[in-house]
C-alpha cells in the first residue's frame, strides 16, 4: 500500500512555522508497512489545494492530510477535497451536534464560523475529535482513501492514534506487514567508527535493515525488520540488539531512546545512591537534564552552578591557591569541586565540570574545548581532561554534559555490575 | 517568481528525520519577494526522484533542492537531475581540484566514492561548499532554474547565503520584491488577547501582515511588509512596531528575536549588575539559558541549585522553622533563598524559585504547577506566588523561569530607567 501526506497551510508554505506533523505520520505509517512515496506541503489556495489533492489521488492508495478544517475563511481544505472528489458539501447532523455538545462543556456559544466546521463533503465520514472543534473526514477520491486531520499537533496526534491507524490497520487486513524498529543508543564513539563496527550485521541478519542518526552527541544505532509475522520480528530484532550491544559494549546507553540523564537517574534510584553536582562551563545544563525526569528529587540533591571563582571557594571550599596556581580549568579545581559538591549536598556522588565552553576564554595551554571533570564516591576521586574540537558554545556545553554523566553512568554500572 | 522547494532522502521520506531546511528555505525566499507555492519530499529511489524534478520544472521558475549528493550509492540526485534534463553526467574538474584541497587540509585521503561527487549535469555550475565535500549544483530543467545543495544544515544554511540566495537576487533584478520581517517578543499576556490588542494594525498599516505565534511561553507579534522601496518599508515597520509596543507595554521584552535570558544579560551588563540564582523546581534551567549567551561570565556568578532542603539549609542559609512551618513552596522560603544566593554569590541581584513543577508532590493547598518566586536587590526584597495550569513539567519548568526573569528585567528597566 502506497502513501502519500499533505500538509497544508501559508504558514508551512512560507516557512514561519516547521511542520512536525508529516515526520511523525510518515513514522507510524512506515512503522504500520505502508510505504510513504511522497510528503508535499501548499498554502491555503484553493486552487492549489484542489490540485494537490487529485495529483495524489492518481499515484497513491492512501493519503493523509493536515490542516486546514478550522473555522475561518482561510480553512479551505474541505471544499477543495469536495471539488477534487466533484461532490457537494453537506452539514453533517452527528458532526454539528458533538461541536455543539463541545462547546456547551466550555460554556461558550457556538458561532456560525464554527458550524462551517460541520461541512463535509459529500460521501465522507466523520473522525471524532474529543479535544478539539474540528472533525476529521475520512472520502474517497478517484479510488484514493483521504483522511482529512486538524494541523494542531495534539489534536492530530490524538486522531491518528484513536481513528486513522486502526482503520488503516482494517484496511491493510490479512496482508498487513509491520515495519519493527529498535533504536540503541551509544556515547563515546564517532559516527563513522559505529558504522564499521556494525556493519557486518546485514550478512548476520539479512532481514534487519540498519540505519544510523546522530543526535549530538549520542549516535543512534536503528534496526529496522518489516515482516508479517509480528513475534518472530520481535525476536530477531532482541538478538540483533544484543549482538550489536556485545560489539559496542560499554558505549551502549540505552535500547528504548531513555535519555543519558534519566538513564543515570533510574541506575541511582536502583542502587540507593544519590547525587550532588558542581557545574562550572555547563551552567546548569546537566542539573536541568537531570530534573527533567519526573520523580527525580529521589536522587537528585544540589547542584553548584559557580560560574565564579568566589562561588567556587565560599559554596564548594575550593582552595584559593589552587584556583591560583593551577587555574579553574585544572584537574585538581574538579577534584576539589567534586568533593566540595558531595560533602556539601550530603551525597553518594559528587560530579563536577570544568571547562572552556567559548566562544572566548581559550589558550594555547588551554584551548576552547578543554574540560576537566570529576567523580567524588566514597573509595576515592576520579579525574579525567578532555579536549574536543567544536567550535561552538552549545556544542561544547552538551558534549562536556554528556560526557560527565556518562563517566557516572560507567562509575554506577561497572563499581557494582549492571542492574536491569 | 515562483518557486518550489524539494527535500531528499529516505530518512525524511521515513519520518526518521524532521525536516527543518525546508522551512528556512522558505523563509529566506519569501523574505526576499519569491513566492514558494509548493513542498515536497521523497525517498532516494532514482525514478522518484527524477519524476518529481520534471513535475516541478513544468510548474515553477525556481526550485531549491536538498539532500542526495553525498558519497554513498544512495545519494543519486545528481543522476537524476541529469536524467530529467536530458544530459550527461559529467566531472567538473574546478569541484574535484577544490575536494581533492579539501581532504589534503583534513589529512585524509579523497576516495573514488568522493571522487564521483564531482560529477555534474552537463550545463550545471558547481557552487563551492567551504565546510564540506559535496558542492552544489546550479542546472536549468526546461527552463526552471534549481539549486541543488547538500542536506547536511550547516553547509545548505552557508550555501545558501552566499550563493543561492545572492544568485537569485540576480535573477530578480530590478523586479525584485522586498517581504521584511519584524518580530516583537512578548511575555504575560496570552496569545487571544495580544491579538485582540493588536488587531487594529491592519487599519493603521493598511500594507501590513500581521502574524501571530507561540513560542511557548513567549507570544510573538509578527510584522511582515512586502515592497519594491526597502527604506520605505523598514520605516513603515518601524513605526508599526513603535505602535505595537505602545500597547503592549511592559509586554514587550525583545524586538530581534533575542531570548529573555540574553535580554536579561544585556540589562545586566548595561548597569554593571551582577547576578545569583537560587533554584528549586527550575532545576538549574534558569542558570543554563543564562550560561547559553556568550560573555554570560561577565554579570552571572552562581546558582545554588538547591533541590533537597538540606541543600537550601546548608548553601543558602534557609532556616530549617521556616521550611518545617511554611514549606519548601513558600513566599517566605523564597525569600530566604534569594537573599542567601545574593549573599553568598555576592551578587547586585539574588532571584530564587521555588515551586512544584509535578506530575507529583501538588496537594490542595499547593496544587502542581504553584510556584513562589523572590527578588533580592539592595533596596529590598520583592516575594510573588503564581498558580499556572499547565500539566506538564516540562512546561511548569519553563513558565517558572520565564516568570522569574522577566520578574528580574522589570526591575531592571523601571528601577532606573531603560537602557539601550
Amino acid at each position: 500500500m502506497k502513501a502519500e501526506i499533505l500538509s497544508t497551510g501559508d504558514e508551512i508554505r512560507t516557512g514561519a512555522l516547521v511542520d512536525s506533523n508529516t515526520a511523525l505520520i510518515a513514522e507510524c505509517l512506515e512503522r504500520q508497512g505502508v510505504t510513504v512515496t511522497r510528503h508535499q506541503s501548499v498554502g491555503d489556495a484553493l486552487e492549489a489545494l484542489t490540485d494537490v489533492i487529485v495529483e495524489i489521488s492518481r499515484r497513491a492508495d492512501l493519503a493523509v492530510v493536515t490542516g486546514g478544517l478550522g473555522p475561518t475563511v482561510d480553512d479551505r481544505t474541505m471544499e477543495a477535497a469536495a471539488r477534487a472528489a466533484g461532490v457537494e458539501l453537506i452539514l453533517d447532523a452527528g458532526a454539528l451536534a458533538d461541536m455543539e455538545q463541545f462547546f456547551k462543556k466550555l460554556g461558550r456559544p457556538c458561532s456560525p464560523s464554527n458550524r462551517k466546521q460541520a461541512l463535509v463533503p459529500q460521501g465522507g465520514t466523520c473522525l471524532p475529535n474529543p479535544i478539539g472543534t474540528a472533525p476529521g473526514v475520512r472520502l474517497s477520491v478517484h479510488g484514493c482513501t483521504f483522511f482529512f486531520m486538524p494541523g494542531v499537533p495534539a489534536e492530530m496526534r490524538r486522531m491518528l492514534d484513536e481513528q486513522v491507524l486502526p482503520q488503516i490497520r482494517a484496511m491493510q487486513g490479512r496482508h498487513r506487514r509491520f515495519c519493527l524498529l529498535r533504536t540503541i543508543s551509544t556515547f563515546g564513539l564517532p559516527e563513522s567508527v559505529v558504522g564499521e563496527k556494525v556493519a557486518a550485521i546485514t550478512e548476520r541478519f539479512p532481514e534487519i535493515t540498519l540505519g544510523l542518526r546522530a543526535k549530538f552527541p549520542e549516535i543512534q544505532v536503528k534496526l529496522y525488520l518489516r515482516t508479517q509475522d509480528e513475534p518472530a520480528g520481535q525476536k530477531i530484532l532482541a538478538a540483533a540488539d544484543e549482538w550489536v550491544t556485545g560489539i559496542l559494549g560499554g558505549h551502549v546507553f540505552s535500547h528504548n531512546e531513555r535519555p543519558m540523564a534519566e538513564e543515570v537517574g533510574r541506575l541511582l534510584l536502583a542502587r540507593n545512591a544519590t547525587l550532588a553536582l558542581a557545574e562550572s562551563c555547563t551552567g546548569g545544563l546537566v542539573a536541568n537534564w537531570i530534573t527533567n525526569a519526573p520523580g527525580s528529587s529521589g536522587y537528585f540533591l544540589f547542584s553548584g552552578v559557580t560560574y565564579h571563582n568566589t562561588a567556587k571557594i565560599k559554596v564548594l571550599g575550593v582552595s584559593p591557591q589552587t584556583l591560583q596556581e593551577k587555574g579553574a580549568v585544572s584537574e585538581e579545581t574538579a577534584r576539589q569541586m567534586a568533593e566540595g559538591a558531595r560533602r556539601v549536598g550530603d551525597a553518594t556522588y559528587g560530579l563536577a565540570i570544568t571547562g572552556i565552553a567559548g566562544p572566548d576564554g581559550g589558550s594555547d595551554e588551554k584551548p576552547v574545548g578543554t574540560v576537566c571533570m570529576a567523580l567524588a564516591a566514597a573509595d576515592g576521586t576520579i579525574v579525567k581532561r578532555h579536549c574536543f574540537g567544536f567550535g561552538q558554545r552549545l556544542m561544547n556545553k552538551r558534549m562536556f554534559a554528556m560526557t560527565a554523566l556518562n563517566m557516572l553512568r560507567l562509575k554506577l554500572t561497572t563499581a557494582s555490575g549492571p542492574v536491569q
